[in-house]
């Protein structure tokens, strides 16, 4: 499966490819609005893939390029540029691509941060919303722990919650998502819940900002 | 200390009321509007300790009689009846009492369950705006699973998530939280922070309707 990782020049998206790259036959395509930021990422990743005995290419382009002909693409992108990043690319997405959304808005005040939803109920929704029509939107990826997704040294054993209207499309997810080690998905149901899902990555902040010894956290149920 | 579990007859009321006595010698209060469903309940609680050899004494009385001399009071109460709970007992609050807010506002919708925040942000904000001045609030246990709680048999082995804006009133319930075998307290920061900590109780309803095998649960941070 072809995935493209727009915004792969950002901490969640280096995690990502990386994890994808060393842990699955999955065809990693990095995009950035800079295609000269996305092939220089994408070198630096093969470099340490290779350091680590695991020969696979890896591309760089821009995101218009990155999104045409992937069959996933992810929105590794901040909230605030993700609007505009599904208009750039809207001409490859269609039903045949899996548009993933792992962004999260937030604010932060003197208590810490808190979740800031958009009046679409949740950025997930907002990424349904600006995708061409028939195109599957699936929420994931949005808890993790950036740094620690990062270092192939560093165990995960954490859940990513899933949410999507599309079936088949979180399947699809479901079944990338698994394929990294140690990440477990978890069905949290359709786009309306996504808000919840996203909460807790403010959530996750305020806990390292309060407690010594727990930083770069994940979350799991059970 | 005494820590009376108002609503202490309701399911998460009964887990801690027989985690506390079971765990920690803390005397335990269980309290109710009907004070012979908090005796008969108290009744019920000391017959299950007993079956595994712990003689304790679990008291039952009306919500006012319960919250009267009680360090901790715990409104386990649901969210609609969070204020008028608090009214009920107020002249027995003061700035000795900590007043422990576990209750969460949902709403349904067909893609399961959503946070409903009232107006003051969280019901844990709520709880804080009707106690009286100088009580101080700490919000605790939201998301228990409370099948698992009650059952001594079962491991927890998960995190419970305080917010306070009172550090002193903070380490208190820490302090009786830890004292549950298996539950783990982890600091969320001001009362501020709630919404994020509330929010997490509907989605693990989503979690368990959306996948087989998961149920009762509770969540980690790591």
């Amino acid at each position: 499966m072809r995935i493209a990782l727009l915004g792969g020049t950002g901490d969640i998206g280096e995690g990502l490819a990386l994890r994808w790259a060393y842990d699955t036959n999955h065809e990693v395509v990095i995009g950035s609005r800079d295609p000269e930021r996305a092939r220089g990422k994408a070198e630096e990743y093969m470099t340490e893939l290779d350091s680590r005995g695991r020969d696979v290419k890896v591309t760089g382009f821009t995101n218009e390029m990155a999104a045409d002909r992937a069959d996933v693409v992810v929105l590794a992108v901040p909230a605030y540029h993700l609007v505009d990043t599904i208009e750039a690319v809207a001409d490859g997405l269609d039903e045949n691509t899996v548009l993933v959304s792992p962004a999260v808005g937030m604010k932060r005040d003197d208590d810490g941060f808190h979740y800031n939803a958009p009046s679409a109920g949740s950025v997930t929704q907002l990424a349904a919303g600006a995708a061409p029509e028939g195109t599957p939107v699936v929420g994931a990826f949005h808890n993790l722990p950036a740094a620690r997704l990062a270092n192939l040294d560093a165990e995960l054993d954490i859940d990513t919650l899933l949410v999507s209207d599309d079936a088949d499309a979180k399947e699809t997810v479901r079944m990338l998502s698994a394929g990294i080690e140690g990440l477990r998905p978890v069905d949290a149901g359709g786009l309306a819940n996504a808000s919840e899902v996203e909460g807790i990555t403010p959530l996750l902040i305020n806990v390292a900002m309060n407690n010594d010894g727990m930083h770069d956290l994940g979350v799991t149920f059970h």
